[in-house]
């Protein structure tokens, strides 16, 4: 399988689009910047939804649903919005086709302009603070919980499976409260979420910070986000929750009566994560010789190939994994015995292992003699016989190591990419060899841009709980109180 | 909560809007024909997709995603498909909006116009088998068992919510074999798959059968459906499993080796349900007092409230509450204890009956005293006083019998309302009261075409295993070998 496989160093960026297309995660289709989630990549992320599902049920939250279009005009109600949203998206003109005049051809039919364009969601602030007007009339209201699992739309012109696709499915939490500290309450509740999905779950450690007002969300009165570390020393923002103070309750004129028995304008949020998660798990963990997934969200956990040359050592092996298989599945763990005869143990081996299977069990006929069976990692490679007794606990307990391992690995490799920086000659040299760079900001919107115009850096957070420091700004020399984080991103 | 609330024969059709609004289902949004599903409506659509998952994944399906939108030109590779399916739809024109000259609006930027035009999936056969094509070389490629949860738009004229809306959600399996016979058994076993979902999750019974031609999808070569039989008199159709012969694969050039070494066509099938369903649960089963909705789908299955004046009282009730919550829990119930103070028992109860929770339990001091406590069914509402001693086991037998009387009572609706009908006048005088009518056709589009005109009724379904019986056309009087079902439909 990982035969003409691009490596890591050779080009990491060709070495990702490969392991997506090889690995069956993904695909181009016919459609431009649109993608066709593989099974194989979709069962991830069906793992993904259901845990962060889970999670927000957990927090109170209720899923609903709203619509896919977007009047054109409720893009203009909410001035920063419009800046940010309502420029590169896909727009509904028609709604009906007809039969060319020769018969040949199906064309758009002129009579069935709409009145008003609608757009296809690029987010649903609009529309779903449109509804909550309706919704809303009093405290007793409040507060409203509500995420949604949708698709949404964004023209980019340049698109990378996963990273950034014109399509793309996503949640997005919207909420609604009585007051603003409730609001920033539920903002950094989910911010919690969102961490702790993307530690316990991917095994991917991130920062947990705010953004710099340029990196805001548009309509957002601050962005809280979550940012990981790529292997190539990129960042990639991996979640953002916004407080969005009043803004889109006074755009679409949404009050309530306060206990007070006073109108009040309502506090709202929103938050959401999307497929470009799945572009994280894979650049995060694999490898040279394909994707490596972490236990909890591999859709196959274990992978058991018997040896065997003769159909009756096929059966008696069977007869030997059939009950251990039940024993795995009875605490939870998928497996997949794979006895198909039409493929050779070696090159099962090998769509395993690029597949990033965590754990393979192989057992021959000499295993059966012995008591014994194969046990390879996928995250260190490394192969052990093991007396076959308890297989089903030693297993268990491997996967646990293997989700532990994956995280400490890249923990560890963000510890020794991150770097305090307090020169601009060394902030020069260190964002071409990459990772996070804590350097000492003046806090202007000029000196972001100045150093994202020379180096193409950004701020990717202020982190929460930072530690204050005086210092000067890397750039300008100015007065600064605290290191915010810099990196090259996706 | 049923103050003011429309019977079913004052105006049957307003009821279930006042109903669906009313009992927090879904409502109609700011744009056309796009429904908004809200909190309460999406968890029973949520508990809908979780079985028909688990079903279509012990049937060894798989999910994955597909574009949203499809190249104009897909839709003229399949003759027939053109015809039925690319008329009425939400057409993209453009991908980028700018700002007006004067700085006031946003409009549709005339650069960014598209060179093809993109339809917003009506269904996904094209863009699907299009995909499929590089999938599919070998027989050792198939079958390729796929299914898509997502969203789709139909430019309807005349919507209404979840039965007939512009956007709409549901699932399309869309699957690949070597052979005819193959194709058929999958179109089959799916039918059985909507059939039990329909019967065992919904309480709806259903009739299975096939489409006659001219009912059939677009491009297949034979539909089979279910129907069921709403409280007016009216069908739903429930379900469609088509067996799409080879049409697609010619269309779109999907060829495979066979074992015997040949180049051959794919044969192909295509089978959804949609939000639709939560139409047909809703009409099925509630009263003039509201929803009622069968224990397996309920969001909630069992409210508890709490009967008091003091708060000595409500500890006291609660301190009995919480085990017996827990018990029914572990059970898999889902229990709402209701011991807000903000609202009255009174209040309470007509809110969980029009929200049609299958059981409530109320409880007060004197049921503490005796060691009792109420319990009301919302199918039949009836009340009981019960031994409050292992009511967890009560409650879940109750929950049991209450599907299945749903069930029975949907059953015995329908045959009362099934009639054998034999000559033209009675055929017309029925049709205006209602129900199924089985009636011998001649088989030809023409006749099925002139019924229709003249009443309003459709062909429904030819049952699957259908007894034979030798007969005259009600309308024409020519020979016929078998009687089909007709009904003014849905």
């Amino acid at each position: 399988m990982a035969k003409n496989f691009t490596s890591r160093k050779e080009n990491y960026s060709q070495w990702y689009n490969e392991l997506v297309i090889r690995a069956d995660m993904a695909e181009n289709s016919a459609v431009r910047g649109c993608m066709v989630i593989k099974p194989y990549g979709y069962a991830i992320w069906e793992r993904m939804q259901a845990n962060l599902d889970k999670m927000f049920k957990d927090t109170g939250h209720q899923n609903a649903y709203f619509p896919l279009f977007i009047p054109k005009s409720f893009f203009n109600r909410e001035a920063a919005h419009v800046e940010g949203f309502a420029k590169e998206c896909a727009v509904v003109t028609h709604y009906r086709l007809k039969n060319s005049k020769d018969g040949k051809d199906i064309i758009v039919d002129d009579d069935a302009k709409l009145e008003e364009e609608l757009i296809v969601r690029p987010t649903s602030e609009t529309i779903i603070w449109n509804t909550y007007k309706d919704w809303i009339q009093s405290y007793r209201d409040l507060p409203l919980l509500i995420n949604q699992w949708a698709n949404v739309v964004r023209w980019e012109m340049r698109t990378r499976l996963f990273l950034r696709t014109a399509e793309f499915l996503w949640q997005e939490g919207h909420t609604a409260h009585a007051t603003k500290e409730e609001a920033i309450e539920e903002t950094e509740k989910i911010l919690h979420v969102y961490e702790e999905f993307a530690e316990k779950w991917m095994a991917l450690p991130v920062l947990k910070g705010l953004k710099s007002p340029n990196e805001r969300f548009a309509g957002a009165v601050e962005t809280y986000c979550i940012e990981a570390l790529m292997q190539d020393g990129k960042a990639l923002q991996a979640g953002t929750s916004h407080f969005l103070g009043q803004n889109f309750a006074r755009a679409f004129d949404v009050k309530f009566l306060s206990k007070e028995n006073k109108l009040e304008y309502v506090w709202a949020t929103s938050w959401g994560v999307s497929t470009r998660l799945m572009g994280a798990l894979i650049m995060a963990h694999s490898d040279d010789k394909g994707l490596v997934l972490p236990p909890k969200l591999a859709p196959i956990q274990v992978a058991i190939v018997p040896i065997y040359k003769k159909n009756e050592q096929l059966e008696e092996i069977t007869k030997k994994i059939l009950p251990i298989k039940e024993a795995l599945e009875k605490r939870g763990i998928t497996v997949k015995y794979d006895d198909r005869d039409t493929q050779k143990p070696g090159w099962k081996f090998a769509e395993y292992e690029f597949k990033g299977i965590p754990v393979r069990l192989a057992i021959g006929p000499r295993d059966l003699e012995n008591g014994t069976i194969e046990v390879a990692r996928r995250d260190t490679l490394e192969k052990e016989i093991l007396n076959i007794t308890d297989i089903d606990i030693k297993v268990a307990n491997l996967l646990d190591a293997i989700q532990s391992n994956l995280y400490e690995k890249a923990l560890a490799f963000r510890e020794e990419n991150t770097f305090k920086v307090d020169t601009w000659s060394d902030f020069k040299k260190q964002i071409e060899k990459g990772g996070f760079i804590l350097a000492h900001w003046d806090g202007t919107e000029e000196t972001e841009q100045k150093i994202k115009e020379e180096t193409k850096a950004t701020i990717r957070t202020i982190p929460l709980n930072n530690t204050k420091e005086k210092g000067q700004c890397v750039f300008s020399g100015k007065d600064s109180n605290q290191r915010v984080v810099f990196a090259r991103a996706y």
